[in-house]
């Protein structure tokens, strides 16, 4: 027997961080079920049953649609690598850690990458790219609509408009946003498009659902160089996911019945119901923060509902409150990254996360942590605000 | 409600093919267990865990051993891309599919890629490789372990001591062999490798197991680029997977659950023990279809045990019998690829469904489907054969 390998015994967690999130149970179920092949008749039903959920959630007709093999990351990364050749212009928007990883993975895809910065919180307008756009004629813009870092939600509409008539394509980032609020892919003009499998989706991670446009895939299919990648090549993906069904690589089969179950979850609930909730959990989190003197970090009107990063209280030990929501309440928060390091909460109320027990939970156990630390709050007026805010 | 999305219900097949393989109940069962943060104090241990578990089965010290999040191909990705700048040279021993397959990946990564070519079925000895070591000068040498398209094993000791001597690093797919041959990456000097979580590992697929040597390390360290693919890049993995854990991309949890419980198991029953059964059953398994009259398509004395790929009887349907073995049956076994299409079936007897239990059920299945199409032999002289063999 080896050594150092006790068994598996995950402790019970609530997770209310930026992701993984709850992952519901029916979910656990499916992906339990029996593996099948992945040429087996049942699972190419499935593949074709995913690829037709996800553009329902996508609000998409791309036939490029399916699930990347691997966790959001390689998602960004398949929907760059696919777009760009060495020499490619690309502009990227950068307000919080994941576009200047978007910067990082077409960098290192050969782009010449031109960042757009605004300060952490703040999101863009097209005032803001005009400049960008004249002078560095990008063949592709990459941007952010949920920044996990952040907590800044940012429009897409005029951008996308924007960018078009400037000749570029607009590739996005929705890891974060899918399933929390509404993705309208055709809508906007977006024409590339990765999201993940542990934000919204109350799934675990290990998928990332891509979707191209037509137009991408056009000058997918006009590249003059190979596709860095093979594993995340969309063309012999596509072949794979089309009729024709050529073998590419072995899929995550398992993986595959959880985010299939997922979104037969979110469908019955319904796309619009589903925000609703998220907005209504995410206004009465807020309410109860905003009673216990917690603020926001990302800029008024631009909240992400899913994502609420806040800023950590003066005098308040940014760790211990963390420590103590996890050892003693079994609850994740995430801390601040990069910039935002000490600095901030991000409280996730992503997929099945997003539920009233879930917020009164958790204000009630901040609230006891914070009482400990000496933060100044009249007891119990954040769960009281929220609670308010449900009736 | 969403069209064309009926509930998850997977057939229950018995996989026999050649991957994915059956998944061993137990870690069906991790699987589903409640998903923790990618930053929990129980995940870090479980990472751990992991690692020392993926030596003792690699049977190295080699620090740099994680699983990378993605499929066996995503592994061979991770190896190559993580070895190679552009421009350096790299020498590719193809006799199968997964050869191929290793070149283009390298070219993608902008190697001089060198091709050594046997027929399907047979393996390389080191005079195979003499005058292109001396031509190519190769930084790195690729080479298939266990040759999933052809039931190849080929032998590594010899090529590993002769491509070092020419100064180069050896590359190994360990995708089909690891948990079913001895794989000793210190022993035979293997400076990168890699597996997939589907074969010999009774694990459903979504990771690949990979170790790099200190020598491969210190190549990766004195890189002049940077690896093409952020996703994949060892060095960062490294800092995650390492004693700084510094956030790189949300890791599989639940699978990751599933491969720790699949490399418990194995150690479990101890890796002399599970090899020594793969070859029991693959013996009685090739006994049985002798006296039907089948016969391998590998070179004597390089056949493997958990993949074993047989020809096709003449006259015998190889689809019509692949379906029967599928509807009537639930058993799913591979066909040929390539070269080998319609003439080739692989037999997989991995991990959990190397048991007595699938090779007698097995035969008795294609007995009744070989006597239907004509096919002369004497009934029940398959089963006979193999049931013999365990006496």
């Amino acid at each position: 027997m080896s050594q150092n390998a006790p068994p598996l015994d995950p402790p019970q967690r609530l997770l209310m961080g930026p992701g993984p999130s709850a992952v519901h149970p029916r979910v656990l179920e499916a992906l339990a079920k029996g593996t099948v092949g992945h040429l087996d008749p049942y699972y190419l039903e499935l593949m074709d049953g995913l690829q037709g959920l996800l553009r329902q959630l996508f609000r998409t007709n791309n036939e490029l649609t399916f699930a990347v093999s691997g966790t959001g990351s390689a998602g960004m990364e398949a929907t760059v690598v696919n777009l760009i050749e060495p020499g490619d212009s690309m502009v990227v928007c950068i307000n919080g850690v994941f576009g200047s990883r978007m910067a990082e993975v077409a960098e290192r895809a050969g782009a010449v990458v031109t960042r757009v910065e605004r300060p952490w919180g703040e999101v863009f307008s097209v005032e803001d790219l005009e400049s960008t756009l004249e002078q560095a004629r990008p063949k592709v813009v990459g941007i952010v609509m949920a920044e996990t870092s952040t907590g800044a939600y940012q429009p897409l509409e005029e951008i996308s408009r924007r960018v078009h008539e400037a000749g570029g394509l607009l590739l996005v980032d929705a890891v974060t946003s899918l399933g929390g609020v509404p993705v309208e892919v055709d809508a906007w003009g977006i024409d590339a498009i990765y999201s993940g499998t542990q934000k919204c989706l109350s799934c675990p991670p290990g998928l990332a659902p891509v979707s191209f446009s037509p137009r991408a895939l056009e000058v997918i299919r006009s590249r003059k160089t190979k596709v860095q990648s093979w594993y995340l090549d969309a063309s012999l993906l596509a072949s794979y996911w089309g009729s024709n069904r050529v073998y590419h690589h072995t899929g995550p089969i398992n993986m595959s019945y959880a985010l299939y179950e997922a979104l037969r979850l979110i469908h019955e609930e319904g796309l619009e119901a589903c925000f609703a909730r998220h907005l209504l959990h995410h206004e009465a989190l807020a309410a109860g923060l905003a009673a216990l003197g917690i603020g926001y970090t990302a800029q008024p009107g631009h909240r992400l509902p899913m994502l609420n990063a806040v800023a950590v209280p003066k005098g308040v030990d940014d760790a211990a409150v963390r420590r103590g929501l996890l050892e003693d309440f079994g609850i994740e928060i995430g801390g601040g990254l990069g910039a935002f390091a000490g600095k901030v909460w991000r409280i996730g109320l992503m997929g099945y996360g997003a539920r009233t027990n879930n917020v009164l939970l958790f204000l009630a156990a901040l609230e006891h942590l914070l009482a400990k630390q000496g933060h100044p709050f009249s007891a119990g007026s954040g769960v009281a605000a929220a609670s308010a805010h449900y009736t």
